[in-house]
């Protein structure tokens, strides 16, 4: 266990866009389990406040030191543990990243499907979010590829969750009550994780549309189609822009199709074999083309590589742009269009500017809040978190709410949930 | 709603094999969630049990009362509250069955893909238990298709939890609390369903095989493949020669090849395009064949369909035969020849018989049991579920706990677990 008692505080800030001046009273890096427990034990009794933290690459201040409390870092516990190749499964340290765990899957035939963008992102803090990400539209989010969890409760006892079965009807089920629970029930220090088959066949298309809401209404249709596409995420041409911009991207969309386009579709197919992959490409274009697609762009290897990586990184444009804040709210796929055409209106009447992307087949829009004043900015979420939890949807889709978005939570939720949490 | 204080208690067995002698207070039957809420404050007031009942199809007397207990039956609420087909979400009332709801999505290309096989249960059940059945190989669980649903408290307070979105990260997930906790937390009045499209193409292949091991070992090759069967099922001959006998189902397995024939694999394809299907079933022959299957027959359209509805009353053959229990246990894919060879042993060991079929893709193994001397039964039951818990399995992958297995869950678990649960 190494113990930093002369920390570094720019070592635990995350990626949300506030500034925090918070002093740990300690940060410790254990490199066990037991370890863990003997830190939470300590601290139960001192009744000093705990923090897990992963990487830091939280959006809402999860990870972030409580003054005077004590975080348990985890970038000492990132081993794999084993992976049972027969059963599809993978046991690993909560500290793990997503990318070192690609490493190890590398040749098997297997993979961990979630994909949150942020590779460098830890298991632990994904099954503390229930983190989601671009390929929820075919493969579902954390939730769905967690088995079992090892945890240790707040007064150091170690507890076993679920287990390397794909199915239980046995008693409460704890894993799913520790998922998306953001460290408040139990540290979480090992996790047992469902594998897929990845598929070797992939496309990624690129459609230019003349208005969003064209977007918003093939969705549906595209998921009916039963061409199961593992990522539908559409770009407003504010960020579409910033992206080919910042990274030099040259995507080879004809100038007088851009020029009238307001958002872009992105759809990657992935199949079994090449002559599905062909169908399915056919299928998909003429099903855009049919709903006002401008055109239909195949991208090539490298560039579709470009493509989602620069996705991934519309949120360090957003926020290089400078960007005042960055939220992701969920509301129902079909209420998308009136969402985003209400808090257009919504952001001219508090003086903000709003650029968006995100997960169109879930529901999940992603936004860039621009107005540089605190409480002009404060008073425009709320009403914003207001409006998609009145189409029926709720404040995070998948970053959690951390310490950000706690007020705006505690004001928009029936009070009965609050009860019935702070029970639990 | 109506009041039955004359209730005939042969409309309150469920469909686990012991008798049961319970008495209840009342039987009524609400049709609305808020006379579903007074009766709860009003039996809360009085300090009455209270058992929420579906269709009583369950297996491990979950529905049953409770001596001096209200039963609050749902057969007056199965109504759809809502269809919404560009979300592909429905919403329902607890009471109605699977096979009502697969009737009123008729025609809308979606579908509520779990599959628990006895389609008179209702939804309200399945989400009680978590019910998995046949197709959760590739669809999953319950737990994976239920967005959010409407709860009444034990005192009576109505609550929301989740909504018609795929995702969500704010707050504890009490949708996936009370999925599986069978009606001990709050009792289900309202289901928001997430719906998936259908696939056109379809082919049943049946696959004798000389060892069960056989197959166990196959099935993590078949599912790497990405051919994505939705449902894999074995039956050992036993099994399957019961339900040929009682059904008259003729498969047209040639005499020489079912003599030496020790237990058969389905496996179904379901696919967008028939040009794929052709692909896919050439593939799963290969592979099986591969893997020294005897034959491979791809039934034809009413064949498959009676092979898998004899599947589907293996539960009500064995019943019929005598049976005097059947069981569900769950434990890793790898695991199950282990299991079902030590479970063959412990079974001779303890005087009893045992045949077997189930969702061998999720390592779910359903058996009949013969053996009418209780203390026996009891006795060798404790010592299989012990088998499976060790192997890293659970003692019910998919029927519940009930009052059935209450025991052997307690005597088999981390008292920490125990003890969480109560907290809960």
């Amino acid at each position: 266990m190494t113990f930093a008692g002369n920390h570094d505080p720019d070592d635990l800030h995350d990626e949300s866009l506030h500034e925090r001046h918070r002093d740990p009273f300690a940060v410790v890096r254990p490199s066990s389990t037991s370890e863990v427990s003997a830190l939470l034990r300590w601290a139960f009794s001192h009744e000093i406040p705990v923090t897990p933290r992963g990487s830091g690459t939280g959006l809402s201040g999860g990870a972030l030191p409580v003054n005077g409390g004590l975080v348990i870092s985890f970038d000492q516990m990132r081993d794999v543990v084993r992976i049972d190749a027969n059963d599809h499964v993978a046991v690993v340290q909560a500290g793990i990243t997503l990318s070192e765990l690609n490493e190890r899957l590398e040749g098997t035939g297997l993979h961990y499907p979630v994909y949150p963008g942020e590779l460098s992102g830890s298991l632990g803090g994904n099954v503390n979010t229930n983190a989601g990400g671009m390929r929820a539209v075919r493969h579902g989010v954390t939730r769905h590829h967690v088995l079992g969890l090892e945890i240790v409760l707040m007064d150091g006892t170690i507890v076993r969750t679920g287990g390397p079965v794909v199915k239980s009807s046995s008693g409460y089920d704890l894993t799913q009550l520790i998922i998306g629970s953001e460290g408040t029930l139990a540290v979480v220090t090992e996790v047992t994780l469902k594998l897929s088959p990845v598929f070797d066949h992939r496309a990624t298309l690129l459609v230019p549309f003349r208005e969003l809401d064209a977007i918003a209404q093939i969705v549906p249709t595209l998921i009916s189609s039963g061409l199961a596409p593992s990522l539908l995420e559409y770009l407003d041409v504010l960020t579409m822009t910033s992206l080919t911009r910042s990274t030099d991207l040259q995507l080879g969309v004809s100038p007088d199709i851009a020029e009238i386009t307001a958002a872009y579709l992105v759809i990657v197919l992935e199949t079994r074999t090449a002559e599905q992959l062909e169908t399915d490409v056919a299928e998909a274009a003429e099903l855009v083309g049919a709903a006002g697609a401008l055109d239909v762009y195949v991208l090539e290897g490298a560039k579709a590589q470009q493509l989602i990586e620069a996705r991934e990184r519309a949120f360090w444009v957003a926020k290089a742009a400078g960007a005042n804040d960055i939220i992701d709210v969920v509301v129902p796929r079909s209420s998308v269009p009136k969402f985003l055409d209400e808090v257009a209106s919504l952001a001219a009447s508090h003086g903000a500017f709003v650029a968006g992307c995100g997960h169109i087949g879930d529901g999940n829009v992603h936004m860039s809040v621009f107005q540089s004043d605190d409480d002009q900015r404060e008073a425009f979420l709320l009403e914003l978190f207001a409006l998609g939890v009145n189409l029926g949807g709720a404040i995070s889709g998948e970053h959690g709410l951390g310490l950000d978005k706690r007020r705006a939570y505690l004001a928009l939720s029936d009070p009965v949930h609050i009860e019935l949490q702070r029970g639990i």
